[in-house]
């Protein structure tokens, strides 16, 4: 069909149209870049590093540089409000332990994780490379990349047509 | 101009339906209740009420239940890694004070407030209605509020053509 001015040819509504759009954004477009932590670690160690990185999370790596667990700031205030000293409590006691990890890929939709975040109740997730032994920590996805993909989304940088 | 089947009039991109889309979503359909504290509760009473309530951010008022701060888990956590007793510290020393608050109105476009929250680096804002001697507090804008929006963009729940 030849397109008339003012019109378009869409076949869609605006509804499926706005949906696509949502769709084409990957979260290799939004991710941060990760904060990793060693799991023996201490717990006072990790609240310094979430404050100089000015993060809320953080990921416990094994000595192979693979992701063994996820600690935020929840979890540390938890600690800290309890009667263990925070210079003698090691990370990979109090963080979420893998296979119990929500994450990522790099080429996930960034709607995938907005869901994933708001169903598993969490505000970040690590996006993860799968290698023979684990999982490689490559990014960080949170809410504020929601945020920002959802701010880009009007400013039509999306825009893709 | 008389619509044809598969097509339709807009006179628009497909950016700008978008950016209109998302600008019609407004906080009053997408915030959650405040949670509030007196600014005499202790620090740890505040940890304590974060933790039952589930929240990341607590508005603090005053005796005629006004605005009068905010405090963050991300503050509670520096008190509690330093060398006071949460019990001691009361809430308002701690807290961000007014007028130095972000604050959103609950007819904002949730778009105003992914903005604000991006350029102040906060996770929440109170939504407030103005009253003669200062604001009450009626709701809470979070960045979950915020990718709860950018979930419902794609399921055309917003869909008000």
């Amino acid at each position: 069909a030849r397109p008339r001015v003012g019109y378009f040819y869409t076949g869609q509504t605006s509804g499926t149209i706005l949906s696509e759009e949502i769709k084409k954004l990957k979260v290799k477009e939004f991710q941060s870049l990760p904060v990793v932590i060693s799991g023996s670690a201490s717990a006072y160690k990790a609240v310094c590093e979430m404050f100089v990185e000015d993060v809320g999370s953080l990921f416990v790596v094994d000595d192979k540089g693979l992701l063994a667990g996820v600690i935020s700031r929840k979890d540390l205030l938890r600690t800290a409000i309890g009667s263990q000293d925070m210079n003698q409590v090691p990370v990979n006691v109090i963080m979420s332990r893998m296979p119990n990890i929500a994450y990522c890929k790099n080429n996930d939709s960034v709607l995938d994780v907005a869901v994933l975040l708001i169903t598993k109740e969490i505000d970040a997730v690590p996006v993860v490379q799968a290698k023979d032994t684990g999982f490689e920590v490559i990014g960080r996805m949170t809410k504020t990349n929601i945020t920002k993909a959802f701010v880009s989304l009007s400013s039509g940088e999306s825009n893709k047509f």
